[in-house]
């Protein structure tokens, strides 16, 4: 029998993960979902290929990951049999059978992330771990024009962490937006790969933008390509992947 | 020196509680409250009235409480104070001082309740707590149309959980309304007052009636009187306390 291929669609709450990674005591998002693999499918091995890291406490409504298996349960059923292992704070939303040479990170060419910013000095029950609470009266029309700067091809070198190695820091921005969503203010980003932490920094220095902390442009802060002329790194829980395209 | 009588709004995310009330091994909302004034004001006992109860894994975007107390605090750090105390699931949003004659209970004259249906076959990581999954295709359209059968004053004795006692099963709702947000479905009832479980079988009923377990028209069923022609009890977790009036 050969194996297939197979491509889930993944959204996870990270609260209580050390992120998609297996770490030394804690198997991460990827070793849950490994877990269960090898238990629906009864497979001794199943390596779990993601279509990238997310940190600590980062959630995901749409990751991607694929891993080969060798069942002949059909691949609509996989979804709720996953489900029926995984703890509740991760959910398979769908399962398909997909090309042998479909790597959901080399094959991946477009990722949506979004950010919620809650702006309130008093904190919600409701969003504490899904969103980062800015304090601060923000100037959102502001925050809205600042952040079309980022769309188009640039050098992101200043917006990045270390710890990385990358070929090339420079990325193109697709879709840069900002808005309110009810009580949050809501950040999205389409692009066709992200740096190491470059959303969480956008987001940081958008908010430092928006309060008056930072007075340049955007523009010029890319332009500089200088971290420290960037703003904080917005904290992980407001981050969500959202869905990633091939 | 004379106590004044504080207003608070408070609220709280009911996963992890037992409810308002205290219970023989729990605190509860209202138990967590008082210990968070106690040792705020440096008072030996407080007596939080709330507006009214609400069961264990209720939430409360807006429940209304007072109490009485004896310090010079000024009453517009109140809300701070409380919430370095307090659990992070539990949030005073707001703090007044009231004429001495006011009471949470008595005093309120209209309350609002949201409940959160989750219309999917597969389980959210972020609504668990938060929302009513439904895994039956609903015909939200009919219970658009249904739902305004509520509107007006009913006797609504077949809408009951039995284990309270009433005076009369008569309520007047002023506004029923169920609409689509995001991939929810948001049911919403204001009125002069709720009899106990009210809201959880209205809410059962009209998902019965949208998945088609239900043929009766809402009017019908209000009509009977009759617990066993409405539909089951929702879960507690997609409830919220939106607001009080006074």
């Amino acid at each position: 029998m050969s194996k297939k291929n197979i491509k889930i669609i993944v959204s996870y709450n990270g609260k209580n993960y050390c992120g998609w990674q297996k770490q030394k005591e804690s198997l991460g998002i990827q070793g849950e979902l490994e877990y269960a693999c090898k238990k629906a499918f009864n497979q001794k091995e199943v390596e779990l290929i993601g279509s990238g890291r997310t940190d600590a406490g980062v959630h995901a409504l749409g990751q991607v990951a694929n891993f080969l298996v060798d069942t002949k349960i059909p691949v609509e059923k996989f979804p709720e049999i996953l489900n029926n292992i995984l703890p509740k704070d991760i959910s398979v939303l769908a399962a398909e059978e997909v090309d042998i040479d479909f790597h959901s990170r080399y094959s991946a060419h477009r990722k949506t992330y979004r950010y919620y910013i809650y702006p309130s000095k008093i904190r919600s029950p409701f969003y504490k771990d899904i969103s980062y609470q800015v304090k601060y009266k923000l100037d959102i029309d502001k925050m809205k024009n600042e952040i079309k700067y980022l769309e188009g091809r640039h050098d992101f070198c200043g917006f990045m962490s270390s710890g990385s190695s990358v070929k090339t820091t420079v990325r193109e921005i697709y879709r840069a937006e900002l808005y309110e969503e009810g009580d949050r203010i809501v950040v999205e980003l389409e692009g066709n790969g992200f740096l190491y932490n470059m959303v969480r920094i956008i987001v940081g220095t958008i908010v430092d933008i928006g309060r008056g902390r930072i007075k340049e442009s955007l523009k010029v802060i890319i332009q500089s390509k200088d971290r420290n002329r960037a703003g904080h790194t917005a904290p992980a829980q407001g981050l969500f992947l959202k869905n990633v395209e091939y």
